[in-house]
């Protein structure tokens, strides 16, 4: 997890009030249907429009035997942001909302909490405050609550948190908060044997607990950020314990270097939102043969939430001084979804 | 790569003359048949015994439907060391005579190395003064060899070598001096279900150039050491580039480390020679459930080499002080076999 991204994601606290007034969410909506019955297009819940045109037309070209473009199987590789392109991120990224809940639950065993920063703005629900303490807070809230513990314990708190919390707003569990979209374009490339990765600035062991079960998307094949690990053996047994130290920070350019860590091969369709992903799309363009960008624009307020340069302002990963990921978008001609336009349901609980 | 794994081979230099007198190569075998026809074996060049029924037995159990011990397909994760597990390492790791080749190939643009070491050593075919320089030494040989170029330049520096270079005593390429018995339990793996992954001390991105076509393993399943890398825009082109600093060791405790953030599974089966292996075998077997854990033991001087734990010496991957890593097989009960009595035949080229 990239600290600057915790910390912007904690600014954008400052600036929820402005959100929330654009903010309608989806339990609030009746969505037409029209997918009913005998449809089978695989990307059902994208409307007609340039955007899914321009999926189908490359996945057409890519896989037909003979075509110039036609990719052979072994290096049909996709990447896909997680955060703000496969589930909401709004208001805060999931993973910040897990951090606060274990802030909640260790906060017996660390009494020294009540006086010591950010934990203690933490506790009193002050989120402006403790996001004063800039990076520095926002490292040692992930290293006291993200390590210490071996792998297969994480796991078990990270499963355990999220099949009971609850979005904020929607009260859905996070993982229905997922883009209805988004799972069916996962779908469709992986009938055409395509390989999906997630290659996103979350931690890579947080994200793997449940990836497979929502997306279909193996552990093997989640890049993210991560913490250092140990080998040990404790009692006899053989374990791996999290250190409080950075080990990989997964975004913006690093986002290429995991990509070439874990998969090995430049992908050839590559999927984010922001300004973390502008170098994962860059490097995929930058391949030789037919390749495919795609951005997904938040300007939708009233089914999820507009921000970024949806709003006129600068996404959310990034510092006020950073340039719109939209304008490299469009000088790159990368494809630019509109979460407004293009797609006919956002969420899968809104039929 | 690990530092000391290439100081220890350097260092077997100065047995060599003892290991070229138990070393009579395959070329010079005539090898009987009896695996011709209608055999249908999947580990045809597996002669019948413990070490044999051992695999197919754990490979029965594991998925037959309905057993105690089954196993759902997307946890059949199998790893494997490389170096004497999958090709042979003997008389020298073959991303070392890589190295070798590169210093000499490289040394024109390197007027300087004529008087420093080890390059100096190197080009005039003096190894034991070369690894006298220790672990410095070998750091600055693997940089000098290894870096500055971006990843795809790289790629094919390996590819080039690769396709070229000769093992010094067969004369055969490198990429034929893999064991067939293990290409044939590769198969067998895979044919039932499991995902096969290289947990390699080597490099990386050294082996991802030919373990697709040698041992049908896909780059993302390959897990190595590696230097870091560096994201860039190049006369307006993205790039990684290669640094020379060292980014992860995937070596003894490291293996379950890179496991770890790679696979993010723990594998049900794991296969090794050295004592790099050791805590890649004992993290496999900490798990639950049914697990498999080889150790390949080279005593096989005629069709081999016979060398480390085979011959009384410990193994090539250790310090003098380690401790062995057969009485470890033997202690916890894990399959060692005798490449001399278990394999009918050791390289594809025999027959």
């Amino acid at each position: 997890m990239r600290f600057g991204y915790f910390v912007l994601a904690f600014g954008l606290v400052l600036l929820s009030s402005a959100a929330e007034a654009q903010s309608k969410l989806p339990n609030v909506l009746v969505i037409s249907g029209g997918d009913i019955g005998a449809n089978i297009d695989p990307l059902r819940s994208w409307n007609d429009g340039k955007a899914k045109h321009s999926i189908v037309e490359f996945v057409e070209k890519v896989t037909t035997p003979g075509s110039p473009d036609f990719v052979p199987v072994p290096e049909r590789i996709a990447v896909f942001d997680n955060d703000g392109t496969l589930w909401c991120e709004q208001p805060l990224p999931v993973q910040l909302y897990f951090a606060l809940d274990r802030v909640k639950m260790l906060a017996p065993q660390h009494p020294e909490w009540k006086t010591q920063e950010p934990f203690a703005s933490l506790l009193k629900g002050e989120l402006k405050t403790a996001a004063a303490g800039g990076e520095r807070a926002v490292l040692e809230l992930l290293m006291a609550t993200h390590s210490g513990m071996t792998t297969v314990e994480f796991e078990q708190i990270v499963k355990e948190w999220i099949a009971t919390a609850k979005h904020p707003k929607t009260g859905k569990p996070y993982t229905e908060m997922v883009y209805q979209p988004m799972l069916e374009l996962l779908d469709y490339l992986r009938a055409n044997g395509f390989k999906t990765f997630i290659v996103s600035g979350g931690g890579i062991e947080f994200m793997r607990t449940w990836t497979e079960q929502v997306y279909g998307i193996a552990p093997e094949q989640v890049v993210g950020s991560s913490i250092k690990t140990k080998f040990e053996m404790r009692d006899g047994k053989p374990v791996l314990v999290r250190l409080p130290e950075l080990n990989f920070n997964d975004d913006q350019g690093g986002k290429p270097v995991g990509i070439n860590r874990h998969i090995g091969r430049r992908p050839i369709a590559a999927f984010g939102n922001s300004r973390g992903d502008q170098e994962m799309l860059e490097y995929t363009q930058g391949g030789s043969g037919a390749r495919f960008e795609l951005l997904v624009l938040h300007d939708d307020a009233l089914r999820e939430f507009a921000y970024g340069p949806a709003r006129g302002l600068p996404d959310t990963k990034v510092g006020t001084f950073s340039p719109d990921v939209l304008a490299k978008a469009n000088e790159r001609n990368w494809t630019v979804i509109s979460m407004k336009a293009d797609w006919k349901r956002v969420f899968a609980f809104e039929k």
